[in-house]
Protein backbone atom coordinates (compact mmCIF):
# COMPACT_ATOMS: atom_id res chain seq x y z
CA UNK A 1 0.00 0.00 0.00
CA UNK A 2 2.87 2.13 0.90
CA UNK A 3 4.39 1.82 -2.43
CA UNK A 4 1.15 2.19 -4.33
CA UNK A 5 0.36 5.05 -2.28
CA UNK A 6 4.03 6.95 -3.50
CA UNK A 7 3.10 5.90 -6.90
CA UNK A 8 -0.79 7.94 -6.76
CA UNK A 9 1.39 10.64 -5.22
CA UNK A 10 3.77 11.59 -7.59
CA UNK A 11 0.98 11.09 -10.70
CA UNK A 12 -1.08 13.62 -8.89
CA UNK A 13 2.21 15.81 -8.26
CA UNK A 14 2.95 15.50 -12.23
CA UNK A 15 -0.64 15.97 -13.08
CA UNK A 16 -0.64 19.28 -11.81
CA UNK A 17 2.89 19.98 -13.33
CA UNK A 18 1.64 18.91 -16.78
CA UNK A 19 -2.07 21.29 -15.88
CA UNK A 20 0.36 24.15 -15.25
CA UNK A 21 2.30 24.06 -18.31
CA UNK A 22 -1.24 24.55 -20.06
CA UNK A 23 -2.59 20.80 -20.64
CA UNK A 24 -5.60 19.06 -20.30
CA UNK A 25 -4.24 15.98 -18.39
CA UNK A 26 -5.75 12.33 -17.48
CA UNK A 27 -5.16 9.41 -15.38
CA UNK A 28 -6.44 6.21 -17.41
CA UNK A 29 -8.09 4.32 -15.67
CA UNK A 30 -6.90 0.46 -14.55
CA UNK A 31 -3.29 1.11 -16.39
CA UNK A 32 -0.95 -1.36 -15.40
CA UNK A 33 -4.06 -3.69 -14.37
CA UNK A 34 -6.15 -4.40 -17.84
CA UNK A 35 -5.51 -6.80 -20.08
CA UNK A 36 -5.78 -3.52 -22.58
CA UNK A 37 -1.80 -1.82 -21.82
CA UNK A 38 -1.68 1.56 -21.80
CA UNK A 39 0.53 4.92 -20.28
CA UNK A 40 -0.09 6.09 -16.50
CA UNK A 41 -1.31 9.73 -18.05
CA UNK A 42 -2.07 11.48 -20.90
CA UNK A 43 -1.20 15.07 -21.10
CA UNK A 44 -3.16 17.11 -24.11
CA UNK A 45 -2.55 20.61 -25.89
CA UNK A 46 -3.37 21.64 -29.15
CA UNK A 47 -3.13 18.01 -30.76
CA UNK A 48 0.14 17.52 -28.96
CA UNK A 49 -0.66 14.10 -27.22
CA UNK A 50 2.25 12.89 -24.55
CA UNK A 51 2.00 9.67 -22.52
CA UNK A 52 3.94 9.08 -19.67
CA UNK A 53 4.70 5.89 -17.35
CA UNK A 54 5.45 7.15 -13.65
CA UNK A 55 8.14 5.27 -11.36
CA UNK A 56 8.48 6.78 -8.21
CA UNK A 57 11.01 4.28 -7.56
CA UNK A 58 14.66 5.27 -4.66
CA UNK A 59 16.88 3.08 -6.76
CA UNK A 60 20.05 2.82 -8.21
CA UNK A 61 17.95 1.93 -10.92
CA UNK A 62 14.57 1.79 -13.20
CA UNK A 63 13.48 -1.23 -15.08
CA UNK A 64 10.44 -2.33 -17.30
CA UNK A 65 9.76 -5.98 -19.02
CA UNK A 66 10.45 -5.60 -22.26
CA UNK A 67 6.86 -6.19 -23.20
CA UNK A 68 5.62 -4.05 -21.14
CA UNK A 69 8.27 -1.63 -23.06
CA UNK A 70 6.92 -2.96 -26.58
CA UNK A 71 3.28 -2.53 -25.80
CA UNK A 72 3.69 0.85 -24.54
CA UNK A 73 5.76 1.93 -27.65
CA UNK A 74 3.25 0.03 -29.83
CA UNK A 75 0.10 2.12 -27.81
CA UNK A 76 1.93 5.54 -28.48
CA UNK A 77 2.48 4.93 -32.31
CA UNK A 78 -0.90 3.93 -32.90
CA UNK A 79 -2.53 6.96 -31.06
CA UNK A 80 0.42 9.52 -32.66
CA UNK A 81 1.80 9.96 -28.87
CA UNK A 82 5.05 10.86 -27.84
CA UNK A 83 6.33 9.13 -24.66
CA UNK A 84 8.22 9.97 -21.63
CA UNK A 85 8.77 7.80 -18.76
CA UNK A 86 8.63 9.84 -15.81
CA UNK A 87 11.03 8.96 -13.18
CA UNK A 88 10.24 10.81 -9.67
CA UNK A 89 13.13 10.23 -7.51
CA UNK A 90 12.50 11.25 -3.87
CA UNK A 91 13.90 14.53 -2.92
CA UNK A 92 16.06 15.27 -6.64
CA UNK A 93 12.63 15.89 -8.27
CA UNK A 94 11.62 14.46 -11.43
CA UNK A 95 13.43 12.52 -14.26
CA UNK A 96 12.03 12.90 -18.04
CA UNK A 97 13.44 9.82 -20.48
CA UNK A 98 12.49 8.61 -23.53
CA UNK A 99 12.24 4.78 -24.47
CA UNK A 100 15.40 5.34 -26.66
CA UNK A 101 17.45 6.45 -23.55
CA UNK A 102 17.17 2.50 -22.08
CA UNK A 103 19.10 -0.19 -22.54
CA UNK A 104 17.94 -3.46 -22.97
CA UNK A 105 18.79 -6.74 -21.91
CA UNK A 106 16.80 -10.09 -21.84
CA UNK A 107 13.79 -9.41 -19.90
CA UNK A 108 14.24 -5.78 -18.79
CA UNK A 109 15.19 -1.91 -20.30
CA UNK A 110 16.91 0.12 -17.82
CA UNK A 111 18.21 3.10 -17.07
CA UNK A 112 20.72 3.96 -14.41
CA UNK A 113 20.19 7.08 -12.05
CA UNK A 114 23.56 8.69 -13.29
CA UNK A 115 22.18 8.40 -17.16
CA UNK A 116 19.09 9.37 -16.08
CA UNK A 117 20.57 12.62 -14.59
CA UNK A 118 22.42 13.07 -17.76
CA UNK A 119 20.23 12.12 -20.26
CA UNK A 120 16.54 13.79 -18.78
CA UNK A 121 14.30 16.21 -20.82
CA UNK A 122 13.39 19.77 -18.68
CA UNK A 123 10.11 19.60 -18.84
CA UNK A 124 9.72 23.22 -20.10
CA UNK A 125 11.42 21.51 -23.08
CA UNK A 126 9.40 18.85 -23.18
CA UNK A 127 5.84 20.46 -22.81
CA UNK A 128 7.50 23.05 -25.56
CA UNK A 129 8.17 26.26 -23.85
CA UNK A 130 11.66 26.41 -24.25
CA UNK A 131 14.18 24.64 -26.52
CA UNK A 132 17.92 23.93 -26.56
CA UNK A 133 19.88 26.31 -28.26
CA UNK A 134 22.75 24.81 -29.98
CA UNK A 135 26.65 26.01 -28.44
CA UNK B 1 -25.56 -0.20 -9.08
CA UNK B 2 -27.11 -1.46 -12.14
CA UNK B 3 -27.42 2.22 -13.67
CA UNK B 4 -23.55 2.26 -12.62
CA UNK B 5 -22.60 -1.48 -14.04
CA UNK B 6 -25.09 -0.39 -17.59
CA UNK B 7 -22.69 3.01 -17.89
CA UNK B 8 -19.68 0.96 -17.47
CA UNK B 9 -20.64 -1.87 -20.03
CA UNK B 10 -21.64 0.88 -22.19
CA UNK B 11 -18.63 2.22 -22.35
CA UNK B 12 -16.73 -0.91 -22.33
CA UNK B 13 -18.93 -1.20 -25.79
CA UNK B 14 -17.27 2.06 -27.02
CA UNK B 15 -14.14 1.31 -26.40
CA UNK B 16 -13.89 -1.70 -28.42
CA UNK B 17 -16.09 -0.45 -31.45
CA UNK B 18 -13.15 2.75 -31.38
CA UNK B 19 -9.92 0.40 -31.44
CA UNK B 20 -11.61 -1.50 -34.27
CA UNK B 21 -11.27 1.74 -36.44
CA UNK B 22 -7.76 2.10 -35.57
CA UNK B 23 -7.87 3.93 -32.33
CA UNK B 24 -6.03 3.84 -29.00
CA UNK B 25 -8.73 4.13 -26.12
CA UNK B 26 -8.37 4.72 -22.66
CA UNK B 27 -10.86 5.31 -19.77
CA UNK B 28 -10.60 8.39 -17.88
CA UNK B 29 -9.67 7.41 -14.20
CA UNK B 30 -12.61 8.77 -11.82
CA UNK B 31 -14.44 11.02 -14.77
CA UNK B 32 -17.41 12.14 -13.20
CA UNK B 33 -16.13 11.76 -9.63
CA UNK B 34 -12.81 14.24 -9.00
CA UNK B 35 -12.70 17.57 -8.94
CA UNK B 36 -11.46 17.71 -12.10
CA UNK B 37 -13.27 17.42 -14.90
CA UNK B 38 -12.77 15.63 -17.67
CA UNK B 39 -14.86 13.66 -20.60
CA UNK B 40 -15.49 9.91 -19.70
CA UNK B 41 -13.38 7.91 -23.23
CA UNK B 42 -10.20 9.21 -24.83
CA UNK B 43 -9.81 7.87 -28.45
CA UNK B 44 -6.60 8.60 -30.11
CA UNK B 45 -5.00 8.42 -33.22
CA UNK B 46 -2.68 10.26 -35.67
CA UNK B 47 -2.73 12.93 -33.39
CA UNK B 48 -6.39 13.40 -33.85
CA UNK B 49 -8.39 13.48 -30.02
CA UNK B 50 -11.91 12.57 -29.82
CA UNK B 51 -13.68 13.31 -26.43
CA UNK B 52 -16.22 11.03 -25.36
CA UNK B 53 -19.10 11.70 -22.70
CA UNK B 54 -21.39 8.43 -22.46
CA UNK B 55 -25.06 8.49 -21.45
CA UNK B 56 -26.64 5.30 -21.25
CA UNK B 57 -30.29 5.57 -20.68
CA UNK B 58 -33.61 4.62 -22.36
CA UNK B 59 -35.45 7.72 -22.01
CA UNK B 60 -37.38 10.32 -24.53
CA UNK B 61 -34.25 12.89 -23.62
CA UNK B 62 -31.03 12.91 -22.28
CA UNK B 63 -29.58 16.29 -19.89
CA UNK B 64 -26.25 17.29 -18.96
CA UNK B 65 -26.16 20.24 -16.84
CA UNK B 66 -24.70 23.60 -17.61
CA UNK B 67 -21.90 23.75 -15.77
CA UNK B 68 -21.03 19.94 -16.79
CA UNK B 69 -21.07 20.59 -20.73
CA UNK B 70 -19.11 23.86 -20.15
CA UNK B 71 -16.21 22.31 -18.14
CA UNK B 72 -16.18 19.40 -20.83
CA UNK B 73 -16.12 22.56 -23.63
CA UNK B 74 -13.34 24.35 -21.95
CA UNK B 75 -11.26 21.04 -21.42
CA UNK B 76 -11.18 19.51 -24.92
CA UNK B 77 -10.57 23.49 -26.05
CA UNK B 78 -7.44 22.84 -23.95
CA UNK B 79 -6.33 19.71 -25.25
CA UNK B 80 -7.52 20.23 -28.70
CA UNK B 81 -9.80 17.90 -28.75
CA UNK B 82 -13.28 17.14 -30.68
CA UNK B 83 -16.26 16.66 -28.33
CA UNK B 84 -18.85 14.24 -28.31
CA UNK B 85 -21.95 13.01 -26.62
CA UNK B 86 -22.34 9.05 -26.83
CA UNK B 87 -25.81 8.32 -26.30
CA UNK B 88 -26.12 4.33 -25.94
CA UNK B 89 -29.87 3.73 -26.36
CA UNK B 90 -30.59 0.33 -25.33
CA UNK B 91 -31.40 -2.45 -28.48
CA UNK B 92 -31.19 0.45 -30.56
CA UNK B 93 -27.44 1.59 -30.59
CA UNK B 94 -25.34 4.19 -30.25
CA UNK B 95 -25.78 8.18 -31.01
CA UNK B 96 -22.64 10.49 -31.56
CA UNK B 97 -23.70 13.73 -30.79
CA UNK B 98 -21.77 16.85 -30.95
CA UNK B 99 -22.62 20.01 -28.11
CA UNK B 100 -24.29 21.97 -30.67
CA UNK B 101 -26.96 19.71 -31.29
CA UNK B 102 -28.08 20.03 -28.23
CA UNK B 103 -30.97 22.54 -26.49
CA UNK B 104 -29.89 24.78 -23.52
CA UNK B 105 -32.49 25.86 -21.08
CA UNK B 106 -31.44 27.20 -17.71
CA UNK B 107 -30.03 24.64 -15.76
CA UNK B 108 -29.47 21.63 -18.60
CA UNK B 109 -28.65 21.20 -22.03
CA UNK B 110 -30.72 18.74 -23.55
CA UNK B 111 -31.32 16.20 -26.48
CA UNK B 112 -34.83 14.44 -27.46
CA UNK B 113 -34.18 10.90 -29.22
CA UNK B 114 -36.02 12.18 -32.28
CA UNK B 115 -34.00 14.59 -32.69
CA UNK B 116 -30.53 12.56 -32.08
CA UNK B 117 -32.05 10.10 -34.05
CA UNK B 118 -32.07 12.87 -37.12
CA UNK B 119 -28.51 14.70 -36.07
CA UNK B 120 -26.43 11.76 -34.61
CA UNK B 121 -23.01 11.52 -36.96
CA UNK B 122 -22.28 7.65 -38.21
CA UNK B 123 -19.06 6.33 -36.03
CA UNK B 124 -17.34 5.60 -39.69
CA UNK B 125 -17.71 9.91 -40.48
CA UNK B 126 -16.56 10.44 -37.36
CA UNK B 127 -13.75 8.26 -37.03
CA UNK B 128 -12.42 9.64 -40.72
CA UNK B 129 -13.27 6.34 -42.44
CA UNK B 130 -16.08 7.66 -44.32
CA UNK B 131 -17.56 11.14 -45.59
CA UNK B 132 -20.91 12.32 -46.41
CA UNK B 133 -20.92 12.85 -50.06
CA UNK B 134 -23.24 16.25 -51.55
CA UNK B 135 -26.26 15.05 -53.06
Amino acid sequence: MAHYKKGADAERELIHLLFDKGFSVVRVAGSGKTALPAPDLLALHKSRILAFECKAWASDSIHLPVSQMQELLSWCERAGAEVFIAWKYPRRGWFFLKPEHFSKAEKNYSISLRHAVAKAIDLEVLTGRMAVLPH
